[in-house]
C-alpha cells in the first residue's frame, strides 16, 4: 500500500515541532472537518473517501528516507525525528459513513486525539475527502438527470491525474454511475467495467463495415458499435445494422450503438427508428460527447432515445466546480482531562466556526419518511423524541419550527477509538446503496438541479448558546 | 514504483483483443497527442507529464493479480493473456521537451509502434500529459500575473486527490512557481517546501501573542507569522511587530507576515507601513486567500504590498477550466513497412485531424529572437533557412506571410526508438528554466492574460494539400 504519510503541508509539521518545543503535544484536541458552501448548484454534498482515510491513519508511518529528507530540510532537532518514527494515531474519529448526504457546516468527520497526532492529519483528510465528496456529489446529480437510465463514468483520459481517475470512478460509483471505463478502477474497487472501440479501431481498417464486422467477431456476445466515425445516419447506423443482421444469422444478440458527436437528441430518435424498423428494438443506444446533467436533463426533455450515459471530463472534473472547500477547524482543546469549545473568529461571519466536540443528528418526518432538518448538537445532549422540538435558524432566529410527529438518527458514528479500528468498512455497493437510500429520503426541492431549496441545517440551543457566549467573549477582549 | 499499465479504458483492451482476433495487432501505426482548443484565457500550454510518460512506459507490465482480474471479466481468450503477459513498448517515440509553449493541434507527443503496444498506451498518455499541462499553464499564468514576485503552491488540501496533489505541485514548478507547500511533492521532486503555521496553532494557545512567541522561539531564524486570526491590524500586526523586537534583540532576523483574509490590498500596504515604522523594512508579506492570476494582477495594478504569493485551489484544479481537452489520434497507418497517412472525419471542421507521420518547426525571428509561427510539417520535409519562406494560414489560406531573416527550431526530440530510451530526462529546475526561456521567447501579446492574440500555427503546402486529398477521396467514398 502506497504510504501517505508525507502527503501534508509543510506547516502542519512546522507546527508539531513547535508543539514539542512547547511540551503540548500530547494537549488533547478535537478537529472538525466540514464544508462551507455546497458545490455548485447543488443544495447537498454526498460524503465519500471514509476507506481512503482508514486507510491512510492505518498505515500512518514515516520511512527512514522520509525522515533522512525531514532531517535535510534543516528546520528540526533530532528529538523530533525520533518522535516523527514512532507516531501512530491513537485517538477517537467519528465520521459520516459514505453515501450520507450531507449539507453545509456539518461535521463529516470529527479528531479527537493528541494535537500532535491530529494536525498530522489535517492536509490528508482534506484531499482524501474534498476530492471524493465532489466527484460523488456531482454524479449523484448526473445520476439523477439520467432519471434511471444507466450512467456510465468514461473520465479517465481528462482526470487531474491517476488518483484523480481512479479514486474519482470510486466516487462516481457512489453517486450513483452503473459502470467506469477504467480498469485499475475496476480491479481495485470491484466495479463493473465497460468498453468497446474507439474511433481508431474504425480507422485501422479499410472500411467502416470492415471494421464493424472484424468488432462482432472478436465479441460476438457484446456487440456495441461506434457509428459516428463517417457519417452516422448514412453510413454508420446501415452497417451496425448490417453486421448485427449477420450477428442474428448466427443467433447472436448484439448490444447496440454508441454515438459520439453530433445532436444527439435528433440522431438518437432517428436511431432508435432505424434499428427498430430492422428488427432490433433490443439494441441499446449509449450517447457520450462532452455530457453533464443539464445537458442531460435537457436531452431527455426533448425525447432523446438513449439508454445509456458516458459521462467524462464533466463529472470526473466537476468541471463547474472542481473544487470543494472543506476545512478542518479546532473546536475544542483538552484541560486537565475536559475539552474545552473554541472557536474561530473572522470578519466574515460566514467563517466563524462552530464551537465544542460536535454531532449531528438527522430529523426526519415519521409519517412521510423524509428528512426535515439536521441538527448540529453539542455530544453530550440528548433529544426525547417523545416531546416536541423546536428548532430555529441560526442567523434568522426568529424562523422557528416546532417538530411533532418525528424520529432522529445520529449521523457521525464510530471510527477509531483509542487509535483501534471500531468500524468495518463496507463494500463499495453497499455504499452506493446507502446513498441511493440517503437521496430517497430528501424531498425533490433539494434535490433540483438548478437553484435547489436550501436545507435547514439548524444549532441547538445549547450550541447557539455556547456560540454567542464565545463571540461575546471575544469582542470583550479585543 | 506504481505500475499504472492498468491505467487504461476497457475499450483499449477490447481493442487489441480485437486486433490479435484479426492478426494485425504488430501493424505498425502513429498516433498523435495534442490539443485542440487552448485552456480558458491562454493562448499557449505549457507541456508537461513526460518524466512520468517515461516512467510509465518503462515500467509496462501486467501483474499475475492483473491478469487473473481481466480473465475473470470474460471477454478475453487465453491466447491475448498470455501475450499481453510478455508486453512491452517496442516503437519510437517523440515529444516535445517539458516546459515547451505548445499551441492547439500540434503533436505534444508522437507514438510509432505496433497498433496493440501504440494502442494500449492512449489513456495513460492522456491522463498524465492533459493533467501536468493544464497545471504547468496555469501555473505560468500565476506567475506572470505575479511580475517577478514569488508565487508558492499552496493547494494540496483542494486537489482532486493524491496524485493531483503531488504530480500538480511539479507541474505548478514547471510552470514558475518558486516552492511548494507538499512535503511528498517537495521529497519526490526536490522541490523547496514552504510553510510556518495556521490558525490552529494560535487558537491552541491562550493568546496570540503567546502563539507567535512560542512560534518564534521554535523558528527563531526563519520566523513567519499568520497575523489575521483575530484582529489583523488591531491585534495580529502589533503582536507580530512585538515578538520581531524581541527576535532583534536576541539577534534574530524575522522573515515576516502573511495574510491569509481580508482585502489584501489595503491590508498589505498599511501592513507594509507598520513593519517599516517599527524598523522591518525586510520583512517579508506573504498574501494567500483564494487567489488567482486574475486578483493577483488587479491587487498589484492597486498597489498591493505583497512580496510572495501563496496560490491554492485555483492553481492546483485549473478551477476556471480543469481539463485539458487532449486526445490521441490515428494518423498514419502501416502497409509493406510504408506509413499511409490517415485522416479523421468530423461533421465539426475543428474535430479534423491532420494527416501522416508530422513535425513542429518554430520559426524565429533571427532579429527579435521571438517566435514568430509554428509550422506542422511531414516528418521528411526539410526548410532550407538561407531562402524566404511563406507561410499561410490554415482555413483563410489568402493571409499569407513571407519570411526572411528567420531561424528554425524542431520542437519534438526523440524520447524513445525501437522500445529503448534515448532521451535524457532533465531535473525539475532545468524544466523551469526551459520553460522560462519558452515564455521569454514569445511576444507579450501572446501572453496576455485575457484575450490574448492567436499564435499562428499553420501546415506545410505539402501537408496542407495531403489533407484536402484525403478531404476529397472521403467525400468521393460518401
Amino acid at each position: 500500500m502506497r504510504n501517505l504519510t508525507m502527503l501534508t503541508d509543510l506547516y502542519q509539521l512546522t507546527m508539531m515541532y513547535g508543539y514539542e518545543k512547547e511540551q503540548k503535544s500530547e494537549e488533547i484536541v478535537a478537529f472538525d472537518l466540514f464544508y462551507r458552501r455546497t458545490t455548485g448548484d447543488s443544495a447537498y454534498a454526498i460524503a465519500a473517501g471514509l476507506e481512503q482515510v482508514v486507510e491512510l491513519i492505518e498505515n500512518l508511518h514515516f520511512s527512514q528516507e522520509d525522515i533522512s529528507y525531514l532531517r535535510g530540510l534543516g528546520l528540526f532537532d533530532e528529538a523530533f525525528l525520533t518522535r516523527l518514527q514512532s507516531i501512530k494515531f491513537t485517538g477517537d474519529i467519528d465520521a459520516m459513513p459514505e453515501g450520507t448526504a450531507v449539507f453545509p457546516n456539518e461535521p463529516i468527520i470529527r479528531v479527537k486525539g493528541p494535537i500532535f497526532e491530529a494536525q498530522l492529519l489535517e492536509t490528508a483528510l482534506l484531499n482524501i475527502v474534498n476530492h471524493q465528496t465532489l466527484i460523488a456529489t456531482k454524479a449523484s446529480r448526473v445520476v439523477q438527470a439520467a432519471q434511471g437510465d444507466s450512467v456510465l463514468e468514461f473520465g479517465l483520459r481528462r482526470a487531474q491525474g491517476p488518483d484523480a481517475g481512479i479514486y474519482g470512478a470510486r466516487a462516481a460509483i457512489i453517486g450513483g454511475c452503473h459502470a467506469t471505463s477504467n480498469v485499475l478502477a475496476g480491479k481495485e474497487f470491484n466495479i463493473p467495467v465497460q468498453g468497446t472501440h474507439g474511433h481508431s479501431w474504425i480507422m485501422s481498417f479499410d472500411s467502416e463495415l470492415e471494421a464493424f464486422r472484424a468488432y462482432a467477431n472478436a465479441f460476438p456476445d457484446s456487440c456495441l458499435l461506434l457509428v459516428d466515425t463517417y457519417d452516422t445516419l448514412k453510413m454508420g447506423i446501415p452497417n451496425a445494422i448490417t453486421v448485427f443482421q449477420e450477428l442474428k444469422e448466427k443467433g447472436k444478440k448484439p448490444l447496440g450503438i454508441r454515438l459520439d458527436s453530433g445532436d444527439l437528441a435528433y440522431l438518437s430518435k432517428k436511431a432508435r427508428k432505424m434499428l427498430d424498423r430492422a428488427g432490433f428494438p433490443d439494441a441499446k443506444i449509449v450517447a457520450s460527447s462532452d455530457l453533464d446533467e443539464n445537458i442531460i436533463w435537457d436531452l431527455k426533455a426533448q425525447g432523446a432515445a438513449v439508454d445509456i450515459w458516458g459521462v467524462g471530463t464533466a463529472m470526473i472534473t466537476s468541471k463547474d466546480y472542481p473544487a470543494l472547500g472543506g476545512v478542518y477547524k479546532l473546536v475544542a482543546e483538552g484541560s486537565n482531562g475536559k475539552l474545552i469549545p473554541r472557536i474561530k473568529i473572522s470578519e466574515n461571519v460566514a467563517k466563524i466556526t462552530n464551537p465544542g466536540y460536535k454531532k449531528v443528528v438527522r430529523l426526519y418526518d415519521k409519517a412521510a419518511k423524509k428528512a426535515v432538518a439536521d441538527l448540529i448538537m453539542l455530544d453530550h445532549e440528548t433529544i426525547d423524541e417523545s416531546k416536541p422540538l423546536t428548532i430555529f435558524d441560526p442567523i434568522d432566529t426568529w424562523k422557528r419550527m416546532t417538530l411533532t410527529n418525528y424520529e432522529t438518527k445520529e449521523l457521525l458514528v464510530p471510527i477509531f477509538r483509542n487509535g483501534k479500528r471500531v468500524y468495518e468498512l463496507p463494500p463499495l455497493s453497499k455504499i452506493q446503496d446507502h446513498a441511493r437510500q440517503e437521496m430517497d429520503s430528501l424531498w425533490d426541492e433539494y434535490k433540483r438541479l438548478t437553484k435547489p431549496h436550501v436545507y435547514k441545517v439548524d444549532l441547538s440551543q445549547e450550541l447557539y448558546d455556547l456560540k454567542n457566549m464565545l463571540l461575546k467573549e471575544y469582542s470583550f477582549k479585543k
